[in-house]
């Protein structure tokens, strides 16, 4: 086994400075050093690749479990290294799976078409865009295929954000949100908006920086093994539990955009922190899965971040950065950072019709990559279903389907995981209400490290050692359910909005 | 050569992806961070090393020069070619004459007399060092046995910063500039001091940053492809021509140690950016030794920064930023940043006592690589040569021989470097004046890239083709000779300090 573990840290240290390298690329690489950091950044991964798939530990690991079976060959393991054997047999299946030219030419691909999608997006010209995605599908039905499924072929390509999850699931459980969603969105939709005129002002983003920097350091982000910088796309990365960083967007005129982001990579900042030290380089020192890591971030930003409590908290210690805002009423702040209305955009949507924007996707994903769907009927069929769902329809393809970045790097099945977040995130913190005593109090004091603690011990130190879906019943005692994320949703807003 | 290049690049792509994780280091790892980087860092220069004197290295280079006699194998070799090969050849050599359990040892005993040499350092106690120290120097000394050499020791280890420097040579030159130079320093110190009382307040940083960005562009440092940063040590590091990062070191107390570090550091990064891209990865892509990159940087610092042409450009732009010296004139300023004063520290020292420092160091080094000087001695052996080079005494061993981190890491042979970029820079400038019309005029106007230019074409191109003593040679057409840099000290500071 230490042999084992020893190849994998090595492979993980390779990793973690391609990772450092990733950084940088996104904060503070001079923009003529991009062309040579490609080259270094695929030799590392090549690297990678090699050793990941590589005879040295293919041999360790057959000391240890059959490969082709899955049976155990060392009786003598305890369920963690059962567990961890399990893991690392089944990436390395997936690894294998996919043919060493067939990955060359994907990630060739993924260039060419990320190239084309910017262009594309820029000129709001769809069929730029078009004979590359159409290839990109073509290879990712491909894949898996190559990956192989039980039921449908989008199930492969799920498995590798949400392991457990299948098409069969994910349209369960978005059944189950939908309903209510939708019902609940049309009633917001027709009640009155609220007036949020006073944060249409100016605010200065160094006091931005500085109290998002307090918020975080609150909630428990350990400065000593973090930090925060800015790039375009606010992100969190970990190269170790103890090298973890967060980056932000500050802009004058979106105060909230500049603190939520802070709280949501704070959110998944403390998930990288707090998992487990000693299994770093296994498996099971690595998330449970992007689903659970968006849990983390959601819960932080919406349940706790835009919580009546928390502002109560935190709207004091805001007016001290911003005197022009002192005379505002916490209730009314509170309504004022919680506006619902339904918009084009995914990444700047609210709580509640977020999660619309993920069935759309998801809706024309399954029908992408399970069905026939030809490339050009996308755009209508993506227009038809913002109407349906929100009742507006995109100006053009760039605030359409273009918007987002996934496809282009054929990311497909990765969308279901944002809204999972969502989902997980709620029915964690039903229970952490029920086992924190106080809880609520103690947020309005800003009192966070017992959350922080307790989602330490109940999600963070596990791990990837259960599969999502299991570490969910470990937790809640239930599997996943649309329900905890409704019944905080229909709760919070009947009263924010008046509804009846 | 296609073939052999190719494993060269990617050798120097695993060498870059270290160099960001480095400079990651020195400017925004947070502090936990550096255990675990410690250990990426450790693994990424075994693979480096591996690979470095792997058998496909070997196999490729064999095709083209045989390694044990260096008689070319391919004869359609160009010169340019030979050169490569002739590098590759010796750089393996070295990499190979130290056997692998040495090359461990060391790396630990490094990383362990560091540590003692800052305990030691704060504690202003040579004790701790002692034992470290001595166990230093035993294994330099067997590293030159390794190494082989053909008349001392040292200079063995010399060739690893100067390829071509040996202890005679060093010492012929040292000694035509010690009379010369101490002879000056002497005369300086009996002048009048100049008052630079106005230097002594506080000088906002913010507006020594933009200075000195404004300075390094002006001077053709090319930001597209470069940036700068802060950290404790001032340095520059290069991923690739078209990724250099300097820094620097901001203190509101001390103006012009910030600015002249900036000046300093881009200097060595246009070199940087000036070795040939189509060389990059092989030996023709890198500097051609230490000393020739500090003769880039200190040409720069002194020889252009510290003119009297540099200030009637860049006096009135450092007005702008500080309306506290406004009233300060030319003549007063441009004295005031050319104080000569005796000090105990060498990188706090002035141009003209610089190189003394450096002279001092080498004596020792020579004793002890060539010789045999009990560590005990060394310190009272440091405070007498203090005392004869500069009438001054250290009062404890922290701002004596313990004062730099050199010896600490095994880098005997390095010190020369700095005094040979002194006597490289000054050669090379008076070759400049020859060469380019009105130089100095262009530079009283802010006019930098003309000499920028003149550095790359006569420079920095050849990468490595020469060794240092033929590069200064097809350079000026002269061996290297301190005389060209005693010329401009003695022709500057007659006039400064009013000797006659």
């Amino acid at each position: 086994m230490k042999q084992l573990k020893n190849i994998l840290l090595d492979i993980k240290k390779l990793e973690s400075a391609a990772s450092v390298l990733h950084w940088d690329q996104e904060t503070y690489m001079p923009e003529g050093g991009g062309e040579f950091r490609a080259e270094v950044l695929a030799y590392l991964s090549l690297m990678e690749h090699q050793m990941a798939t590589g005879q040295k530990l293919k041999d360790e690991l057959s000391l240890q479990i059959n490969y082709n079976s899955g049976d155990l060959v060392n009786i003598t393991l305890n369920d963690e290294e059962k567990r961890m054997v399990e893991l690392i047999r089944k990436d390395l299946k997936k690894r294998i799976a996919l043919p060493d030219d067939f990955v060359e030419e994907m990630s060739k691909h993924t260039s060419a078409t990320q190239q084309a999608w910017a262009k594309a997006r820029k000129a709001k010209d769809f069929s730029i865009y078009t004979p590359f995605l159409e290839k990109m599908i073509k290879m990712k039905k491909q894949e898996a295929e190559y990956l192989g499924y039980k039921e449908k072929p989008y199930d492969a390509l799920l498995d590798g954000f949400e392991p457990g999850m299948t098409t069969a699931s994910v349209e369960k459980l978005f059944g189950g949100l939908k309903k209510r969603l939708v019902k609940l969105v049309k009633e917001i939709n027709k009640a009155k908006q609220i007036d949020d005129s006073i944060l249409q002002q100016s605010f200065d983003t160094d006091e931005q920086w500085k109290f998002g920097i307090k918020i975080a350091t609150a909630m428990g982000l350990d400065m000593k093994h973090a930090r925060q910088d800015v790039s375009t796309h606010p992100f969190t990365i970990g190269f170790h539990p103890e090298d973890v960083r967060i980056t932000t967007r500050l802009n004058d005129k979106m105060l909230l955009s500049g603190l939520f982001s802070t709280i949501h990579e704070s959110g998944h900042a403390i998930y990288e922190q707090g998992l487990p030290k000693k299994q770093f380089g296994t498996p099971l020192g690595e998330a449970a899965s992007f689903g659970i890591h968006e849990s983390q971030s959601r819960l932080w930003e919406n349940l706790i971040g835009r919580s009546r409590e928390f502002w109560e908290y935190a709207l004091p210690i805001l007016k001290g950065h911003y005197p022009q805002i002192k005379e505002v009423k916490l209730e009314d702040w509170y309504r004022m950072v919680n506006v619902v209305k339904p918009s084009l955009i995914r990444v700047e949507a609210d709580e509640v019709t977020y999660s619309l924007h993920i069935m759309l996707r998801f809706d024309i994903e399954n029908m992408i990559i399970n069905g026939d769907v030809k490339v050009d009927d996308i755009p209508a069929l993506w227009n038809d279903k913002m109407e349906e769902y929100f009742g507006i329809r995109p100006k053009d393809d760039s605030e359409g389907l273009m918007q987002d970045v996934h496809w282009s790097f054929g990311g497909f099945g990765y969308f279901p995981s944002y809204a999972m977040g969502n989902l997980y995130g709620a029915q964690i913190m039903e229970q952490a209400e029920k086992e924190i005593p106080e809880l609520w109090k103690k947020v309005s004091k800003g009192e966070f490290l017992p959350l922080k603690n307790w989602l330490n011990e109940k999600v963070h130190k596990h791990g990837r050692f259960y599969d999502p879906e299991d570490l969910i019943k470990v937790i809640s005692g239930a599997p996943l359910s649309p329900d905890p994320f409704m019944n905080y949703l229909e709760k919070k807003y009947t009263k924010i909005y008046n509804l009846k």
